[in-house]
């Protein structure tokens, strides 16, 4: 049962900036649902799952936006689509993996739809380190280990990211560190030189959330072979191990409680 | 639409650790949803609104958890309720604001339901920064400002947190700061002792995604001010203000694109 719609007010919002979380359906929130299914066009990251498309089927797909290595539509090219499909009258999603607050570049897209005078909105999403930490049945904070945790990229546009490496190195220092996997040993190499313990605990969780889900724990020391391992996107828990009892955790988040017959 | 429910496997969880997201019920995950009108007891944190509560008509609801600075069940009896009508064969869901990672205290109870030898599984939500940020329509991330960003308490079970603050007072730094509003001189002092600069923009956003959202633009100096004008919970945006332009910014994310009749 969904809630009743609200109505839909006068000035209503033409583009939706919508997080599609991490890659699971079920971590849609019922707002992104809701938006997929009233969509006329979805421009989407290209990291989007098929299953997720899925949920629109009425609407006009087009795959744009860049992710990690691969290839790119440039960002101009991006904003240019959003905005000419929202003046065409078109209802527009752009649909971001994960929280599009969260290193979904966000700034270009919302300065030229105020430019354009287009109203949006932004509907948040799962980002792809509470998955991974769900995956692990762990918390990325937790009472008397750390009352803090850094959400950091491994890769930006420039290449490798740089970062307060002697922050990330200290003593049990947290960190969700996203497109990990090809910046491996960069990342390694930088928090050894900064001070970081070889034996730190650090987690790989390729794919959070979806079918191709693995968890690769590791140390600094051996985490560029646990990377060399992986083939997909991955999140790395820089500072947290997986549990150990882990038998008692179910795995995919979509095996769900079901109502007894 | 909804897609298909996966059959329920043998051992399938008898506890779900649930996130609730912010507390617009559109802003749950269809897993939470699905999770809470299976539920048979929902074990919920006083802050969890009742708008989410009510969709789980059908299950006992029984209000548990510390948040801030209020009257507390004590983590004990939390875990001994969940245990206990786990074992007695309920469907229980522990529900949790925001994200249950992010300073949702999961590690007593996962400890628990492990030594119980009860399975488990941890749905994932949207955290309050990702709220807070939509409501600015900014990104907590953003190209050439910060390729990283902190997740902090301002309040602990010790009272006011100890965190890095050299590294938080750091020019560009970008925070969230949960838990912020009582804890808005504390943070104020600390910062300024640290070298932040007192026209450092920070934005209080006020019971965000909730009909109450209200958005506090301050600065550093005027933080405290700010937060004396707030009554409800509030995430503290360090280093990000809110858009000049505004109003193109459609404000609940409830106000949801409609399909076309």
């Amino acid at each position: 049962m969904l809630p009743p719609l609200a109505p839909q007010p006068a000035g209503a919002p033409r583009v939706a900036l919508v997080g599609a979380g991490p890659g699971d359906p079920e971590l849609l929130t019922l707002a992104a649902l809701r938006a997929l299914e009233a969509a006329e066009v979805v421009l989407h990251d290209r990291l989007v799952p098929a299953a997720i498309l899925a949920l629109a089927p009425q609407a006009r797909l087009v795959a744009v936006g860049k992710q990690g290595f691969g290839p790119s539509v440039p960002q101009a090219e991006i904003t240019r689509l959003l905005v000419a499909h929202a003046r065409a009258g078109a209802r527009v999603v752009r649909l971001k993996g994960g929280d599009p607050a969260i290193f979904g570049r966000l700034e270009d897209e919302v300065a030229a739809l105020e430019a354009a005078g287009i109203a949006f909105c932004v509907i948040p999403g799962v980002t792809a380190a509470s998955a991974a930490a769900a995956a692990l049945g762990q918390g990325l904070t937790q009472r008397g280990r750390n009352t803090g945790l850094r959400i950091v990229t491994g890769h930006d546009m420039r290449g490798f990211a740089d970062q307060d490496w002697r922050g990330l190195a200290a003593p049990g220092a947290v960190a969700a560190i996203y497109m990990a996997r090809r910046a491996a040993r960069f990342l390694q190499g930088r928090l050894l030189m900064h001070g970081a313990a070889p034996d730190t605990p650090v987690t790989l969780v390729e794919n959070a959330s979806l079918p191709g889900q693995r968890i690769l724990p590791a140390t600094l020391a051996t985490l560029p072979e646990a990377a060399a391992t992986a083939t997909g996107p991955a999140v790395l828990l820089l500072g947290i191990a997986p549990r150990g009892a882990a038998a008692m955790l179910s795995d995919p988040p979509s095996e769900l409680l079901e109502a007894r017959p």
